[in-house]
């Protein structure tokens, strides 16, 4: 006996192997052992979830085209990663996808745990600002570490992701992605993706981290027309085309479970190259506001443990942990 | 009609006021319009409470003595505080007091919580490691902050608690207490006292620290002839009196309240001077692992952050922000 939750997986698998032609309802309920009904209701589960299923009174049924959805029925049987997303948490539409795997986190799941959304109805930015998700246009995605990382050292997780992404945006998809110390991806001036890092932690290590990552897919640029801090592109911009946005989520992961692994077996100044070449903003004058102040000075470089090193206009050097470029020279 | 968690109150205060006298089960019964047996319930709830009440068939109840327990009756009317333990969570017995303080701030409980257990049969020390609490005893402590922090800078909270413990140690009690680097409090070579401090957080600021403190008050040296990391002691043992703990936690919480609120507002650079006066390190030859890293050299003075500085053998200085010392030249 098939549980109805695998029944439509092998439906689906069926129709997939003949590649859009037709299978006989007939041959489908032979194969499972179910009514004729009982294979129409499957078919209307897949259609919920978003397949496009032609069915003919005589010929059956055909897939007419897999959705570009971030199911796990799509993700998972590609996906060729070690830890990364093997448990992966699907919803068509969430709050925030940091905050439910912040529960997970607390409930005990485990380490490369992924939440994934088509649409999130409450995003939350760093700094708690909004994080505005359209449905099924861009990629809202969450995922739990369990490696503990002294707490000094923690944010440095977050330039592995944003690395992780420039380096898929620029050997994938061929786009100058770079960063916008310490957590925005940018495409030229514009932003593709912003990082959210949340953690729990005791006053040396953490115990885990939530690191969320939004990435602008297939927006067009009246989707992006919103009142946004800064300028906003997607990859579908920039490219004149839309993108896969499952090819790039199992592309994503692939890359990130990699870097981390070298992350944390080698250490952050294993990628400090990387995150000078990739930097969006080293070379420039630039304005951090942190908390109450504001620094302004050129982004010079960076320390081995990713402190970004500001020089000031008295020749005078500063190092900066935290905080928030609100200009780049020029730029904004 | 009173609750019956207000009736023994009432009738604690009654006695009270005798202040040791009888008081007649007919007089109790009448001001609060109950039975003597209504009367007798309540005598019984106070007793298994810990409070001696003695009864007399003709003269009625009198309190012999209070105990020396950290209930809220006898803490919450002394304590002088405007937010800091104004919420206040008590336990006879608890697994750990910061694991229910972490329960309690994603719950939403508010800034200055506190939770208090006279015996924890799980508590944690740092890095994982058991803390001993002997029932009534001791004080076993967390305490919920909600201020927002930098993450590079939480950990400064703890040297504030640890800091306001060993002025209490000095000023209350005429005991040498200092502080060893960075969450032990000392009493000569021996150790009084240890702070745990876990936090959630994002990559820039904490949304709330819980920090639990352990404090050894009246162990005997029998009572700490276990086998521990560093050699023990206890107010008590150190006084060669047994010390009213209700005493110790209202008049620390009192003065942590007050430290805190001036970190909070002036900065922790106001405490430098303190911190590096009530050191039980500086100037002496140090051994700190941190991770699976192993350094010497001399504890020199401490960064306005509160970060060590280490002098090496070869003349260089290292700022260290996470480790635990291991050894202290000649002491430990």
């Amino acid at each position: 006996m098939s549980s109805p939750a695998s029944t439509h997986r092998l439906i689906l698998k069926m129709l997939k192997e003949k590649q859009g032609a037709y299978v006989s309802g007939a041959l489908l309920a032979g194969r499972l052992g179910l009514t004729r009904t009982g294979i129409w209701k499957n078919i209307r589960t897949l259609r919920s979830m978003g397949y496009d299923i032609q069915s003919h009174p005589k010929e059956g049924y055909r897939l007419v085209s897999l959705p570009d959805l971030l199911l796990p029925d799509e993700i998972l049987p590609e996906l060729k990663t070690a830890w990364l997303g093997r448990s992966y948490h699907y919803f068509p539409q969430i709050g925030s996808t940091n905050d439910h795997a912040l529960a997970l986190a607390a409930a005990g799941a485990p380490h490369g745990s992924a939440v994934c959304a088509e649409e999130q109805t409450s995003g939350r930015g760093r700094l708690r600002r909004e994080w505005i998700s359209s449905p099924r246009l861009g990629i809202y995605l969450s995922i739990l570490l369990r490696t503990p990382l002294p707490v000094q050292e923690a944010f440095q997780a977050t330039y592995i992701l944003a690395l992780s992404l420039v380096k898929v945006l620029r050997g994938k998809y061929g786009l100058p992605g770079a960063i916008k110390w310490p957590n925005d991806i940018l495409i030229g001036p514009r932003k593709v993706g912003g990082i959210l890092t949340e953690m729990q932690s005791d006053q040396d290590f953490t115990r885990f981290l939530v690191i969320g990552i939004g990435i602008n897919v297939n927006h067009t640029k009246e989707d992006l027309a919103g009142p946004f801090r800064y300028p906003a592109t997607s990859l579908a911009i920039e490219r004149g085309d839309p993108v896969a946005r499952r090819e790039l989520l199992i592309t994503f992961l692939e890359r990130l479970e990699s870097d981390y692994d070298t992350f944390y077996s080698r250490g952050f100044s294993t990628f400090l190259a990387d995150l000078e070449q990739f930097s969006g903003i080293l070379g420039k004058y630039i304005t951090i506001v942190s908390g109450k102040e504001e620094k302004r000075g050129k982004a010079l470089r960076f320390t081995p443990e990713g402190a970004l090193i500001l020089g000031r206009d008295d020749g005078t050097e500063e190092a900066v942990w935290v905080g928030d470029v609100t200009r780049v020279e020029g730029t904004f």
